[in-house]
């Protein structure tokens, strides 16, 4: 159960944001085995004072453009799985959108299966 | 010291927040002996757009009251402690402000106690 | 790569905010080495009903000026370092924009290194 928070500056249109939701959710689903419906996304879009990030970073040139996107997951993939993961993200949303790579940041955030309750008060990942 | 992150749509009033944000504590406090007057909570409304979620997941139908509850917390509890905390929150939240049990998500964010500084700068969970 | 996300009241300047982002990052590259343009950073900014925190707590005693830092890294860090970084942080807050050491609350949240993507779908501290 990925819990997705993305941060991005104001100014873009609905679509643009739903069209980044909706690649890291098909990514998601590609490689990680995620399942249908298992959706809960949210977005942040600031103004430039309240979201710094520096124009380069080791070789990659950022771009105001720069969507950051922290993941909540199970500690249950493999490093092959994450570099799909990773892979797949800024291949869908160079697509759409139209994001250039560089400006694609990715953080996975790592939780015990028993750390979800996606409802009613269960713990849906601890055996009965 | 848990800090607790709450995102949920916009177009609800501040008393609704608020129950929200003291039924969660009280859940803390009556499974996971946090301490009176241990509290750090934020919450992020969101408009529709910003705001995703599938309308089911597994057997569990989700309205637009979704509340997505995120707890940073202490790596220090048993799978039954969070289980309570679940449970409790969900009781807590079912009665005040009387969100449906299915609307209720929430996920631990677990970390070391090393990884704390309450004020001044100073590890309190590390031994001076 | 430190993600930073910082939460606080509504209110304050653009400076103000300024100095406490240069402030972080000067800590972090002052005690954990991280290099220089390594910098992601997010503020949130909250109305007095969506931030929400006791007014003491343990012998801590907190103004409305409370600032939450919550900052994403590998965890690559001893004890010592973390005590380091928190002690530079605070000190760096309180010199500018001025902040009581009492207000300022800091929380590490540590994942692998393979869970970083910098840019262009490479998680870059996978080897080759």
């Amino acid at each position: 159960m990925p819990l997705t928070r993305v941060s991005l500056r104001q100014g873009k249109s609905a679509a643009y944001r739903t069209a980044i939701l909706d690649g890291v959710y098909r990514g998601m689903r590609e490689t990680l085995e995620v399942l249908e419906e298992d959706r809960l996304m949210v977005i942040s879009a600031h103004e430039e004072d309240t979201f710094r990030h520096s124009a380069t970073y080791l070789i990659i040139k950022r771009s105001d453009a720069l969507v950051v996107i922290q993941l909540t997951v199970s500690n249950t993939r493999t490093v092959e799985k994450k570099q799909a993961l990773f892979r797949k993200i800024v291949e869908n949303l160079a697509a759409d959108p139209g994001l250039r790579p560089e400006d694609i940041f990715i953080n996975l955030v790592e939780v015990l299966p028993e750390n979800w309750s996606f409802g009613n008060g269960i713990a849906q990942y601890v055996a009965a």
